[in-house]
């Protein structure tokens, strides 16, 4: 992997491909069709023939590590090729690990190790409750994208993210609010922080746009879980119309469980590429 | 693995050894004595060494996963072999797995599979900030023991911690409290939950120990990072001296780097077990 920053790599892809879509490779062995599983490395098999019908369609591809984590070695060993499959054959495009860690100081090592040397992704999702000074060791990471999760796409997100807390800057606001201004104000000095901000709470979404204008976001949401396409883009498009990381996981890559299911994933991603594209500023 | 449910377990073993202490086996393969490196496992020789040596001191183990994932394959292996070795060698000793998970409701069936299913652990860490509902499926698992993160030990844990959040029963009380008062109120339907509240904190971890009377308290901080026994003790214990599983992981597993590291390490867990028994009430 070249040295370029996340948030460049990002920038680059999305103009190129003139595309905020990214696909979630969220590979469940269940559910992957049936005429694979014959294959040697059925995972890998999907995920390379989703990759390979979409690629000039999207501008990342983020596997959650937990589908390959409940197949053990071979899951990471599927997960490790298919992050190598996209470097090597489509170099400009980023893999975003979704794997929500957060650990304190010392014990993040590992987790670095892990994602960015033996996986070899570009950027990772983590939690916020411990802290910067815990995730240091994430955000010294200059090249490669933390993305932390601010204000989730699911039904229960409020319980501790809707709480009103009293921020020394911002006063009375909701918890996510309190994370949102923490990361933009004070976790990134290196220029390489995003938030993860879901599409399900498009208010909410305007509401983390206005505290940080110039963070990259990366929005689960829409497609299964609910999330109105024109509601994200409008409460979340920075003021080049970019600014967005919008992922569709089940939705793109189960569109079918026949032989056909990555024309019809192709065809998914170039209808969310162009509803997206409609209600874009610029 | 029986089906006696993970706060029994703990019971029991407590009393059999008479014993809060934790090991945490944090098996930075970095640190491992250099005459471990020529075996065939040495990740998994050293910590079969250190239980060998510890196994009637202690009341749990607690691996964190991230020092195996650093090591890919062969990390997942140890951690396996690990586990599988305490519950078929001691079967009274329940494993914790420190992994710090938490995804949305579909994606943590992937890390169920991976934590019960293939490492075959007892309990698991778990991030609250998804809320409830986001962690419904850990919640279900009612013989498994579900470690909710409260207070954790590190230096910054106040930054969104300690913010005072305005509470629907509580009132005006910092974050962590309120996780503290859900995880008692609302989450523990099972009688499977417990909380993480560090030991360098030692007021905070008075002030949960009242919201949550009953819950077992998995407490970090000893040792290494500074927390003090006596204070975590008094402020900690419940009504019958106990309702915690106190853990040191470097200062007992690295106590020495030499060939006698096993026996150094009992050293250390005999004199943490019996610090901690001093200051216990009953």
């Amino acid at each position: 992997m070249d040295k370029i920053i996340f948030q460049k790599k990002i920038k680059i892809i999305q103009k190129q491909n003139n595309s905020l879509v990214c696909v979630g490779l969220d590979s469940d062995f269940e559910k992957i069709p049936k005429h694979l599983l014959s294959k040697k490395e059925p995972i890998f098999e999907f995920n390379k023939r989703i990759i390979d019908a979409t690629h000039d369609l999207l501008c990342a591809y983020k596997p959650n590590i937990a589908f390959y984590e409940a197949q053990e070695k071979k899951g990471l060993t599927a997960l490790i090729k298919t992050t190598d499959y996209i470097h090597k054959k489509y170099a400009g495009i980023p893999v975003i690990l979704d794997a929500k860690r957060a650990d304190i100081g010392n014990t993040n090592k590992g987790y670095l190790e892990a994602t960015f040397n033996i996986i070899g992704v570009d950027a990772i999702t983590v939690h916020p409750f411990l802290g910067k000074e815990a995730l240091q060791p994430f955000l010294d990471q200059k090249d490669k994208g933390i993305i932390v999760l601010c204000r989730t796409s699911n039904p229960g997100a409020g319980e501790f993210q809707d709480l009103v807390v009293n921020h020394p800057h911002l006063g009375k606001v909701p918890l996510y609010q309190a994370v949102a201004y923490q990361v933009t104000k004070e976790w990134n000095k290196n220029g390489n922080c995003c938030l993860v901000v879901g599409a399900t709470y498009p208010k909410e979404l305007a509401q983390v746009r206005k505290i940080a204008p110039d963070l990259p976001f990366l929005i689960p949401g829409i497609g299964k879980q609910g999330g109105n396409v024109e509601k994200t883009v409008v409460a979340g498009q920075n003021h080049e119309g970019r600014g967005m990381i919008i992922n569709s996981s089940r939705g793109i890559i189960f569109a079918s469980g026949g032989t056909d299911f990555a024309r019809a994933a192709r065809k998914e991603t170039e209808t969310l590429k162009n509803l997206i594209n409609q209600y874009r500023e610029s």
